[in-house]
């Protein structure tokens, strides 16, 4: 673009208040890396939102959800990669400006690959450009020091520190570390659970979310691109394996999509290469059909809310650039350079198996096999037994609750316990002192229990050898601890166990149980699924990138009056659908133009409306300007013919329409239904 | 509600995941006042925000704005009402829990006007619960000491503190102090200039903002109701003065609403009286037509989203309780009592003049009269001489940049300057030796002029007594301050100037300058308006509190079998129009099946499917529990007649209608077109 189309650009950004610096009014120079969305803004980011919305939430049945932006400070270390949301800072030492050391250095290196002729040495270079994502402080501080490298205007820069992109905060009154999410995944990631409820539990399935983000930027000096409150869209979709093919694949496979991928980065070729998405998998350079699925897309969705398709290429990111195992951004040239406004990426199973280790849930999906598998298999049954001390009508209740609680129960005689003379003695010395009854019953889950009042009635000197009473003394702590341990061994687990059973006892987590307390079997089981975690893959759009670049591509002057300048919006993404104005200043006018408003809004399209008193032309301009694809103009010979001309905003060309199907005609150019010049 | 309902409403929300606590996997038990949204809640959420952008930003021509969630922490003290950001906090001494200590003593109060039977008693009973709000912390402390005021359990309360509500945080690498806003006015109120642009410059408009607000709790005991983080949607309207009658008001002039006065409550009488909008305008119950106006709006939106009319009410709040000139709450009854959810301000034009004297900006509107008045008046032109000194080609470059920045400019010859000898002799030197042009120019903006590299020629010791010196000297700091000085002095001070200048200078901003600086005239103009700072009435509506508060009220059990639970959601709120299942699991169904649901969704009607083999009667309960209105069904007949059975949710009634007009017939069911008792 050239210099005099950006600053037509900027001008036009800021004066019809599509966006601006927030809290302008209080600065007098630069900006916090904060922007205010006004009315055009607005409206078009929600349209871009809409947009996104039916391509990717509607179409691929996602569930959509929205979590806090303010998240506990320890979500971030159990997803186990804190280090993505630093960067590395150096500062100039003399004007005290900060920069981010990466970009810095392959600034250098990339003039320096520019500038070289010799093959051999643009190949060194690229190696070494290649690496600098994965340096760390005192890496950067020994090149910075060995090859003398210093700010632009010569002054030397301070020892590269790390920098914390999160923004800190506290939860009062209990004082609570929490962050403000750097991103939108952790919200979806750890509603894993009840999601995949919602989605019947079955695989694949995906979640997806809106939301706004936060993160401190070392520099804010690419105004948007670089803002530090964002709007993110996001989807995780969860699938069993990546070898699956994908419902709707052929849908996409035959899209053209430009690949620039990380081979290819490595051997200094930054050429991207049009491929269709079927082709690019075959010959593995994207790695599965979901990443493929995903890729064409995504590039679907930026072509139809106006990105300039010649101007998007997808790149793959080098492995010391991510965490993940493999990540595709999706780059947009802008007049400031390739800018990532999307990214896909597989972020396999470890985040979630890392959330459900930290958090102790169970974050798996059970995965059915086409036809059941037969083996031989132990499984065990934990045999707990507590005795109830009856408090008068306690007895009742807790049978009952028991009951409700779908467990069963058994009544067990004294001569059951004969086998040990003392704790017979003392239960019926107790028994006849209180007459209670005594229940044995397989343990419920302490949860449902806690509600009654029930006391275990052995006390601990008296039943020193009797089985019953190491789970009773461990009721509290380990009870249901122990249970858990003896259901849900291992196999190996259990053919140790088996082993130790005979001798009539067997350890478990480290205590020694009686023999009694188990009940192995072996038999041949049906096996219809297993358990897994899911792998995860990512898509992510960065909504506010996405906006600046649709303004930025959509953006001309007017053939043979340069100081016009217009948005070539699509209709589904300009500010409103039409304007309606009068041909000109009439009282007679005024009637009809108030009804074509209300008819248009009724059917749920947008419109603006421009009563001031300047020229026809120059309303033209305001809304060509804004973007607005058409105009409709209320004249005198509306009166009689019950008709009103369309003007479409680039062609400047006019039709005569009725007005009772005015909103019909919008509509049907809006989506593209018929075209201009066919109404002609 | 009883208690079985409440149970069964608490049951479902969270099971369907319309909205659970977040983080849960991570929490045992107990909150932060922190929610997740599934997809049932986001819909919902979704779909309360697109009635209400419908209701108010396209039927009132707002511009809907969005600012970020950071502000600087020196806005909130430019407002000027901090305090409205801080609760009174006391702490049970033994079990540590926190309190709200004006909610603590209103509830004390509260029971004991209720027990109470005398009415004098009652009456200073009353009295003193409505002078609550304005309690300090030596107030309450006071009273906690003087009455013995104990914790419901008996524990001491510790002394009473101020509880902050804004959440802090920091921005790096700058290390500026920055809240999270703990509402979306702010954002609104400093975009005041930009937007009356776009407005036209015209009185009264509105701006819009929807977006996340986040408040520090002192209790989070109140669920979604005390949410630490929450939408909200947010109007400040800007009108000229409250005489003004307002536009559409004929629309809700005679709607009724119920009200709850000031004076009523100050009465103790706590009983709302219908009235209309009209009646209690003219009555002096509500103060002026915005307010009635928007009052009946407010009304009419929430008993459109499914908010019950009957548990709804507006309450004025008493003097102490706001910072405002009137308030009015918009109070909905539910389980826990009277909560409030949207409330219409009156917060006049203190907060815009506070910005504008912080910021030095101009928040100003012009208001023009009906018909201009003549007055003779001052005006004054400031005449500002600079020297350019022409480095080669830069007096061409500079003369070129004052013409094209519409500036005039005169070449003016030595002898201009040949009143002061020592000037001119020098002059002459420089002039020789440099051969340059000198331009007298009326001082161009500062701005326009900074990108032109150009020096100001006079040494300060060369010319002492020459009048061009004087601006030339301060150029750099005081000359655009005296010109704007000059030329935007009141009445009063033209009038000293005009006595000054008899000794042919003046005294401006405490700086002597020459007679030749100023042109003051005096004339009859015509004076067509005047500038004034707009009043500003709010409206602010808690979408969450909304979102909770339709729930609630569109909860019920099914009538002879209360197992099963339904929302009556309206079809514009509830998460889907429809949805879409197979009679049978039969292959032939799943094309028919599938094609619907493309219709529908191109059509813009929102569907869920439910493919999974459960019976019938149990996906109808399933639909029935998240609120779907209609289900459509293909059973085996569809095959041969091309018609589908529609199911209404509450009736539980059935119709056959066309598939091919499924879309039309759904959506005019939703949109209320016509009712399904008439499609049998």
């Amino acid at each position: 673009m050239e210099t005099k189309q950006k600053k037509a650009l900027e001008n036009v950004l800021t004066r019809r208040f599509f966006l601006a610096p927030a809290f302008e009014i209080f600065y007098t120079r630069g900006n916090d890396g904060l922007y205010d969305f006004g009315q055009c803004g607005t409206q078009i980011r929600q349209n871009v939102i809409s947009q996104w919305r039916s391509h990717f939430v509607d179409n691929e049945d996602l569930q959509e959800i929205s979590c806090p932006c303010l998240i506990p400070q320890h979500l971030q270390k159990y997803s186990g990669h804190v280090s993505t949301y630093t960067d590395l800072m150096i500062t100039d030492t003399v004007t005290g400006e900060h920069f981010n050391a990466h970009q810095i250095l392959k600034k250098r290196l990339q003039k320096q690959i520019d500038e070289t002729t010799q093959p051999m040495i643009k190949q060194a270079l690229q190696n070494f450009f290649n690496s600098v994502d994965g340096f760390s402080p005192a890496d950067v501080d020994k090149i910075v020091t060995t090859h003398k490298i210093t700010s632009e205007v010569g002054n030397q820069f301070s020892p590269c520190i790390q920098f914390d992109l999160p923004f800190k905060t506290t939860l009062s009154p209990f004082s609570s570390e929490f962050y403000l999410r750097p991103e939108t995944a952790q919200g979806i990631l750890v509603n894993f659970k009840r999601c995949y409820e919602q989605a019947g539990s079955q695989l694949p399935f995906g979640i997806a979310q809106i939301g706004t983000a936060f993160r401190n930027k070392i520099s804010t000096a690419n105004g948007l691109l670089s803002a530090r409150e964002f709007q993110q869209a996001q989807i995780e979709y969860f699938i069993k394996n990546r070898q699956e093919s994908v419902k709707n694949f052929s849908e996409v496979k035959d899209m053209s999509v430009k690949l620039l991928s990380y081979k290819q980065q490595m051997d200094g070729d930054n050429q991207p290469h049009s491929t269709t998405i079927r082709e690019a998998i075959e010959k593995k350079i994207i790695d599965h059909e979901y990443l493929g699925y995903f890729i064409g897309r995504c590039w679907e969705f930026l072509v139809s809310v106006g990105i300039d398709e010649s101007k998007l290429r997808f790149r793959q990111y080098l492995p010391n650039q991510h965490f993940a195992k493999d990540c595709w951004v999706c780059e947009c040239l802008l007049n400031c350079g390739w800018t990532e406004i999307a990214s896909i990426t597989d972020r396999s199973a470890d985040e979630l198996k890392a959330y459900s280790k930290a958090s102790g849930t169970d974050l798996s999906a059970f995965v059915k096999f086409d036809s059941p598998i037969q083996k031989e298999l132990f499984s065990a049954k934990a045999v707990v037994k507590i005795l109830v001390r009856d408090f008068k009508q306690n007895a009742q209740e807790i049978k009952k609750a028991i009951e409700t609680n779908g467990f069963s129960y058994e009544h067990t005689m004294i001569w059951n316990f004969l086998t040990d003379f003392i704790t017979t003695l003392c239960l019926i010395i107790i028994f006849i002192y209180f007459c209670f009854p005594i229940l044995t019953v397989p343990l419920p889950s302490y949860q449902s229990f806690r509600s009654y009042k029930f006391e275990l009635y052995i006390g601990e000197s008296s039943f020193k050898k009797c089985n019953v009473k190491i789970l009773v003394k461990d009721f509290k702590q380990n009870a249901q601890e122990l249970k858990k341990a003896i259901e849900t061994a291992s196999q190996t687990e259990y053919e140790r166990i088996q082993k130790e059973l005979i001798n009539k006892k067997f350890t478990i987590n480290g205590f020694e149980l009686p023999a009694e307390s188990i009940q192995l079997v072996k038999a041949v089981q049906s096996i219809h699924g297993e358990s897994i975690t899911p792998i995860v893959i990512e898509f992510l759009f960065e909504i506010d990138k996405i906006v600046y670049s649709i303004l930025e591509h959509s953006f001309y002057l007017r053939e043979n009056d340069e100081t016009k300048t217009i948005f070539k919006l699509r209709p589904n993404i300009a500010p409103c659908k039409c304007a309606v104005i009068s041909f000109m200043q009439k009282d007679e006018l005024e009637p009809i133009t108030a009804q074509i408003i209300k008819q248009l809004r009724k059917n749920g399209i947008s419109c603006r409306v421009d009563n001031s008193g300047v020229q026809i032309s120059k309303k033209y301009a305001r809304f060509d300007e804004i973007g607005i694809p058409y105009t409709v103009i209320v004249d005198l010979d509306s009166l009689t013919d019950k008709k009103v001309v369309i003007r479409e905003r680039d062609s400047m060309t006019q039709i005569r329409v009725d007005i009772a199907s005015i909103h019909q005609t919008i509509n049907d150019l809006a989506q593209g239904n018929v075209k201009f010049e066919e109404l002609k």
